[in-house]
């Protein structure tokens, strides 16, 4: 019988979640796997957290919600913009998304058609690869050869080259767990916005820098399109809950794709995501433990060949050359996976022509773990 | 500021959904709305689901799981089909999705490339039109013209005029309830085979027919692509859980693109939905309310001038032709909301061009509410 395959549907795997495919198959075997190889907290959601969903449970239906979520968390997350970065938006320029990879599509399908030109930093999170490019978005790669972040100078230039429609970056970064400084991060917002250049800014790790404070975009230009999420700082990640806020004109055209492509986001994840932003205790000190772990790696690591490729600023990565260990970072991989029982990620999801020399490890488990893992690689190694 | 609009963007919008934000807002300010509008039952999910869904929050964090799902919940999908339909499908089969819209997004990114012409039927449900208009694929929307389903011919004829790459039907359909019986059903599978045309079934309102037993497309062409989810039978909506059975060739694409797109479907609701096969009896009281409600809207919804558009087989929809009552089922639907403050669908979601002669009623309230819906529609029209 006729099988119909795409050639959009040729996308490459996102490494990481093979590891973990390739982890959970060893562990469920029995093997003590250590994953350092998806980015995502150990921890549970924060106890309010988990009652709101428990209490929820109790009480009612979880049904659908408006396409762009529940007023009162859309509400609660301006609310946060206004006590968090000191800046008003409107509770309306809000969508609560299923997840950022939600907000990601949401935004790329609104902005861009196909054939535009769109450019994101090498290395960087491969979603955004992979989905440009199912959706015939032509994504302009834009290798930093060293540089730590993405400078207003490298967009110019791309720029210059071809003209580019929108760009996206991170701050802090993934996989590298870099940090715009303020400066830049103007610069760069401003230099968009003088050539014409749509910009998204992916603001997922927010709230795990481990120098200065967060700055949103936003603080540069009111039309920025910022994409956030419950995952990371606030230990959300299979709950599946984010958020994007847009410029006015967007509001609508993300509303209208959104009620056929998602409905809503889950509902159970809506009612406790409220509560998230009354849990900052609880997760401060989840994220000590990350800077902790944070320490140990810096230090370690090195000592081990896994030479750090960018100041470990934010996020839970250390990104790693590891050219003096292996020229094939995905085979060594899957290698130090069965042998070691230590996961991490190959550098090719984040950049695939440089990727080859790099590794991603992940610090968001316990220190235990940490601790364990790197006497691990240790014995391996010798 | 520069904001950038895509022309994709600019999809129709699901109305339902508009109704339903309507709704809401009416409800928000004290109004006694009844919402016939979007198809959910109003019932909560089977307490052992949400039993489950407590324990798991309980006990531990909810995380990303493989792209493809669970294990425990793909095995327990792979028996539903030995037990519900004697048929053999292999867990590596089933990929769980975030609800079935996930599920069709990655059906179509996978199998049809931009420009490649899939057929479904008109009326339908509208995200079929929405996002493959979203994703570049060139919609033919057949006109079913009176017919209650889609035949064989209506395929080889629409194929006749210019070659397809694929069709998607659903059965029980939404908005009609139609049901395509056996040796329909067998012949439309063959036809697409001999001429080469993909197959996605859409079987997301199986277990609520109320005449002949399931049958799955799966029985005419092991390589059909079924689409189904816990929304409905399983009343589970707001969790977002469905599911796709994929022909070998398309597990990988579907996973590659998953990855990316989705990461993972929500890791309570996968916890959650194993238990849901348990949930038999609870789930056939909630039908047999259904059947019940069907009763009462088949003989007063035609006495009103709703006039049944197709036999209401299965799914929870009466799909009326109004055009008695108004030559605007849009502005029809906005005024009963506001003045008898019944909420239903205007047909121009399911047909853009017939579609302002038809609207949508879901009975799957409780009775109380469509005994109510019917009254206030009587009084409201005379």
């Amino acid at each position: 019988m006729v099988v119909s395959l795409s050639l959009r549907g040729d996308v490459e795997p996102f490494h990481a979640m093979d590891v973990l495919a390739g982890a959970n198959k060893l562990k469920g075997e029995g093997a003590p796997v250590i994953s350092m190889a998806v980015g995502q907290p150990s921890d549970p959601a924060p106890a309010v957290v988990r009652e709101a969903a428990v209490a929820a449970l109790k009480t009612g239906r979880i049904g659908y919600t408006d396409a762009l979520g529940l007023a009162d968390l859309r509400r609660a997350i301006a609310d946060h913009y206004r006590d968090h970065y000191r800046i008003e938006v409107a509770p309306g320029r809000i969508a609560v998304t299923t997840g950022s990879s939600a907000a990601f599509n949401l935004a790329f399908l609104a902005m861009f058609d196909a054939g535009d030109r769109v450019a994101i930093a090498a290395p960087g999170y491969p979603a955004y690869r992979n989905i440009m490019a199912a959706l015939g978005i032509e994504v302009v790669e834009i290798e930093l050869d060293g540089a730590a972040y993405l400078h207003a100078e490298h967009l110019a230039a791309a720029h210059a080259e071809k003209p580019l429609k929108g760009v996206l970056f991170a701050s802090p970064a993934n996989p590298t767990g870099a940090v715009i400084p303020n400066e830049a991060l103007k610069l760069l917002v401003q230099t968009a916005d003088r050539l014409g250049i749509a910009v998204i800014s992916d603001e997922i790790y927010h709230r795990l820098a481990y120098g200065a404070p967060d700055t949103t975009a936003l603080t540069f230009g009111r039309d920025v399109t910022v994409i956030n999420s419950f995952s990371k700082y606030y230990c959300m990640t299979g709950w599946r809950i984010g958020w994007m806020v847009l410029p006015e004109k967007l509001v609508r055209p993300v509303e209208r794709i959104a009620q056929s492509l998602y409905i809503s986001a889950p509902e159970l994840s809506q009612v406790a995501a409220i509560e998230a932003f009354e849990a900052t205790e609880e997760l401060e000190a989840v994220k000590a433990r990350y800077a902790w772990n944070r320490d140990l790696l810096m230090k370690r690591l090195p000592k081990l060949g896994f030479m750090l490729a960018a100041p470990m600023d934010g996020a839970f990565y250390a990104f790693c050359d590891v050219s003096r260990l292996t020229n094939d970072s995905m085979a060594f991989a899957g290698k130090m996976l069965a042998e070691a029982h230590v996961a991490a990620t190959p550098g090719r999801d984040f950049d695939p022509r440089q990727g080859h020399r790099f590794m991603r490890f992940s610090y968001a488990g316990s220190h235990d773990e940490m601790v364990e893992a790197v006497s691990r690689l240790e014995r391996w190694l010798k």
